[in-house]
């Protein structure tokens, strides 16, 4: 009854979403800020006027103010250089649908984001991992050629390392590729660049955002494509027809139009970072200087998986990962300071 | 680069949503009725403990609520029989990239739900329509043998005619076809009967359902599909991770909880839906019996296409349907007894 490639394949198991307990949860990568006042407000407002009609299919409201925000990142950019999605899943599903047919091949670094394995194994593709090199750039594996490719993710800072590759390495390998390059910058508010200026210059580049993370809007789930018009207009035939609800549009707006807000959040969880970087460090953790809200370690000499462990016990969780082949550790999300303080307070009596 | 099908494929084109101009809006199907108080009143709560937090991946607080209203429609049911969607347009995509591979077949009644012709085209699969027949039941070639035939779906009641196939042939149609048969749902809170009794006899039952209709949330993009659990296990692999967000889980299972709301809503619509048959008959309308939220219609002596632009103008937007090789008509929402009333005097003016 169900085609073989769903039978046959492991669903996507997302981080731990504990229901009922309180834990110190540092393990999806979440925002410890509340967003802004300015999202519930606009909220508000639609639940005031209904909620009986049918959303803007397009949700140009937040089409306008992303073009407006991005202008001078991305010369020439109107509403219909963006694609809004139920989150950046929404997104992330949608090219794979545009692009990749059943036997096709999608390619993306190890270690990195695990759903794009599951994308392929819905449509029936195969994925491909090229291993980063030892300075996280990918060499010429990434962009080799290969009939059956037929996309290429990157996302950019990556998950879980929080290593960015700079965006003219990201130009370089976008015009090597046979194949459409979706540069996932669900991370990239946390970081110094981005690849939103190389969408002007390839129509293969695809960046994709999320408000989940950099706007604290985890649980409205709202994303964006941004790419060339042309782009746009094939993919919106592939979403569902309403595919954002009118609270979130209302919501993601209200939040980009709060951009002082939003910096003044962005800088505290960038200045934690560090702060949590440099301390891991001090207790025996090997760690890469990340660009995102979270942190990559190893511990020197106590496994991961036990770390894992103790501290789920100790009531903090936090992501271990395994990438088969690869290698192990543990991503901590970037939380509040008082949150930073008790997770190092908890290691610090573990190792 | 994009795939040859989709490249090659109209995108759906949904019923116009007007910004800006005000409409006596009677052409998608909404709801004139707010929703529920309690609706809000969820929704105010999630805003206010936050949003900076992914929504549960299960939507379990309402599988567990539609599970306890519906125990005694579907024996054994319990929320495991049940899966959330962003709108119940996420379920039919859902279940069409968990049946139908490219090159295969999907069925569906002529006229129905245009957009299933898209999720076909969109999956690289072909479409196969059977036409009702003069009683609106469907005859053996709706069931026939076809070795690429993947999925069938029946909206019951059906759009845009408003009919309804009795429950006990569904249950011969899903026994004869061999694959799943999906039972759009849509509209049957405005049915005398509908067929969610099937999925406890037949695994390759799945009913889908709708919020956006008879909750009045069209607006929130919630939906579910009732089916055994074996089948909603497959399902789930499908599905985005976080596909209903954490306003629209509450929101919806404040909606469902609210039965009392919900009743004198939905028999208001049913009162009005019976005048409006009425008196469209009586301005020289042939109209179909409907069991659903609007009526389909075509008058006697003017084109349908003219009467929609008339009224169009006249600032009442109805949707005007064209199935090629079948016919034509208008479907016009059942609204408040005053919009009605003001559909009924214009129309009145023009036949």
């Amino acid at each position: 009854m169900f085609r073989p490639n769903i039978t046959a394949m492991q669903g996507y198991v997302p981080g731990e979403q504990p229901r009922g307990m309180e834990f110190v949860k540092l393990n999806t990568n979440e925002n410890p800020f509340p967003c802004s006042p300015a999202v519930k407000a606009a909220i508000g407002r639609v639940c005031q006027s209904g909620l009986q009609r049918y959303p803007d299919p397009m949700a140009t409201a937040f089409r306008e103010r992303a073009a407006e925000l991005f202008k001078h990142e991305v010369p020439g950019i109107t509403p219909d250089w963006i694609l809004c999605g139920n989150g950046s899943d929404d997104i992330l599903t949608i090219v794979t649908r545009s692009f990749v047919a059943p036997g096709g091949l999608i390619r993306f670094p190890r270690p990195s984001y695990i759903l794009y394995n599951t994308l392929a194994a819905i449509q029936g593709a195969e994925s491909e991992t090229v291993d980063f090199k030892s300075d996280w750039t990918l060499g010429s594996a990434f962009t080799a050629a290969n009939e059956r490719l037929q996309l290429a993710f990157l996302p950019n800072p990556n998950s879980p390392t929080g290593t960015v590759i700079a965006p003219d390495k990201v130009a370089k390998l976008a015009a090597a590729l046979p194949c459409p390059l979706i540069v996932d910058e669900a991370y990239a508010d946390f970081a110094t660049t981005n690849c939103l200026g190389l969408v002007a210059e390839n129509e293969r580049v695809i960046v994709t955002r999320t408000l989940s993370k950099s706007y604290s809007l985890a649980g409205l789930r709202f994303g964006f494509a941004v790419a060339q018009p042309q782009i746009i207009e094939q993919l919106i035939k592939v979403k569902d027809s309403y595919n954002c609800d009118s609270l979130s549009i209302a919501g993601a707006t209200a939040a980009i139009d709060d951009q002082a807000y939003f910096a003044k959040t962005r800088d505290a969880i960038i200045a934690t970072r560090e702060r949590m970087t440099g301390a891991l460090r001090g207790l025996g953790f090997e760690c890469i200087d990340s660009q995102a809200n979270f942190v990559w370690c190893r511990h020197g000499k106590r496994e991961s998986r036990d770390l894992y462990q103790q501290l789920k016990d100790a009531g903090v969780l936090v992501r271990y990962m395994n990438y088969a082949g690869w290698g192990e550790g543990l991503r901590i999300s970037v939380g509040s300071d008082e949150q930073c303080d008790l997770l190092l307070a908890k290691l610090g009596g573990m190792v």
